[in-house]
């Protein structure tokens, strides 16, 4: 759930306004919304994949785009320091749609549930001009492991949990129908969610988001949210060999993948110094008073861009 | 939430496969799914309206659209006897959408969730080929207010809240650009929830459905998840004279509309003849234990199709 890039159509006014119910400790803004109910709290999330803004099914499978829809909605709920519970599945099908097709993706769908313990609940099918597959998800948390995009401190580091970039090497490889590099374009394919790889040390976290739009991005909605800046320590971004190899092939640069690409779904977090032994992750920054995102560099600083790559754009 | 018609694609045993989750007390196969938490029932649907399959531009403003996104889903939760509480809204829009179109399509939503007391805690925007809202939603019931599909009673009497049939004489009034008959043209283009209609007398129902698809699909299904069969006097049926005259204007049976018309969103409810008393709608037919769902008129009766319309078909 991601509804700060609304702003483009200058609505975000209406949209974000401020919760009435007293149970709605977080509305929209952060990966999920959470809810409290008498003594749980309830995360809750929708996302949506679009044939092709979002995946095409000329390199996906069926049973890939099926796990992706519920991987990224796991993420979400992961990124919040929950478990996914609950799924509904929306799924929007042109009329010449092979049965095989549905068949599978459901196929990739109850897999990756079963991988989660989460269970499809409901959902609905209707036709439409492209396939489109709608999730939303149920899930709880522990009031102790809550993780909000808004509770960074300046002084804490910043850490990720996995290497980044590999995901967007992946789809340009696909893209120009580049064979070989097989673990950089499954990570485009078949993306998962990291939420186990934090959650020995979930209470120690301070804020936290899913790599969904790149780096950058991600940094600078805790920034903003948290009303800090921070630093990125451009050599420390973990990227993995096989991605600088397919960028070089691809003439690109891995660090902008890794930056403003997407779909890692890799965690990034903060976690104050004191706290640093508890946690386990790749250390790519620091949070600091003075605003703005800076990468550093051989002994420079720069600005970085706001935006990651965008869908939408 | 309507996964009966997944059954055309012949995955239905995958679909309603039984929940592992002791707490899923109902899963996919009634309006929404039903989930224990603590001492609470949780309620939670998903529905989709897709642009030239469920609505088009020509005849719908885009507030319509946005309101009847909401309505549909709080007509679903209030159909198993709940409050709706808390929505995701995912929109998929083409990309020469025009920012009035989005910012109408919310002024929608958000007064139709004013008026339930429902707020939107998040959701996503991203492009496709035609406009598609999915809204999600969770809604809390209380234990002795469920209403399930599955337990009506032979013996039962049926009835409805309101008049059938008017949503789809407004569809073809539309679709043909006939103007005057306003009351049924706003049946279709601004269809409300039913749920206040029932909301006094929850606990004495004994079994119940939204129309969406029509009346002889609703009975149907409340008859094949009880195990029962019924009977619908077709002149008891409510229809509204503007509907009737429409209907002549149109050279379409009034009934047909009633039956195999949709998206009315009254509910159709069975109740004990103990306690037919205690609630308010039209009676128009008896649930008992012949199977098939049957019309009787002029001292015939006759075994009414299986579907009525299905957007899907």
């Amino acid at each position: 759930m991601d509804l700060s890039r609304i702003g483009e159509f200058g609505i975000i006014k209406r949209i974000t306004k401020k919760p009435i119910d007293k149970n709605i400790l977080i509305g929209i803004g952060d990966d999920t919304a959470i809810i409290k109910l008498k003594n749980k709290l309830l995360a809750l999330t929708a996302d949506t994949l679009v044939e092709g803004d979002h995946f095409s099914l000329d390199y996906f499978t069926p049973e890939q785009v099926g796990k992706k829809a519920i991987e990224i909605n796991v993420s979400d709920i992961g990124s919040m320091g929950g478990i996914p519970k609950y799924a509904l599945v929306s799924l929007v099908l042109p009329r010449n749609t092979d049965v095989k097709i549905v068949d599978a993706i459901y196929r990739g769908i109850w897999q990756t549930c079963k991988k989660y313990k989460l269970e499809v609940v409901g959902g609905n099918i209707t036709h439409g001009k492209q396939l489109v597959i709608d999730v939303s998800m149920l899930g709880e948390v522990k009031k102790e492991n809550l993780c909000l995009r808004s509770t960074a401190k300046p002084g804490d580091f910043i850490l990720v949990t996995g290497p980044l970039g590999t995901s967007t090497a992946g789809l340009n490889l696909l893209l120009k129908n580049i064979g070989n590099y097989n673990k950089v374009r499954k990570a485009h394919l078949e993306p998962e969610a990291s939420l186990y790889k934090v959650k020995p040390f979930l209470r120690y976290i301070n804020a936290m988001i899913d790599v969904s739009d790149g780096l950058a991005s991600e940094v600078q909605h805790i920034c903003e949210q948290s009303k800090v800046g921070a630093v990125i320590f451009k050599d420390n971004i973990p990227i993995l060999e096989e991605t600088r190899k397919a960028a070089e092939l691809l003439n690109a640069n891995p660090i902008d993948y890794a930056l403003y690409g997407g779909e890692d779904f890799e965690l990034v977090f903060t976690v104050s110094e004191k706290n640093l032994s508890k946690v386990k992750g790749f250390l790519i920054g620091e949070i600091r008073r003075k605003k703005g995102v800076y990468l550093y560099s051989n002994g420079k600083e720069r600005l970085i861009k706001k935006h990651g790559y965008d869908h939408f754009l």
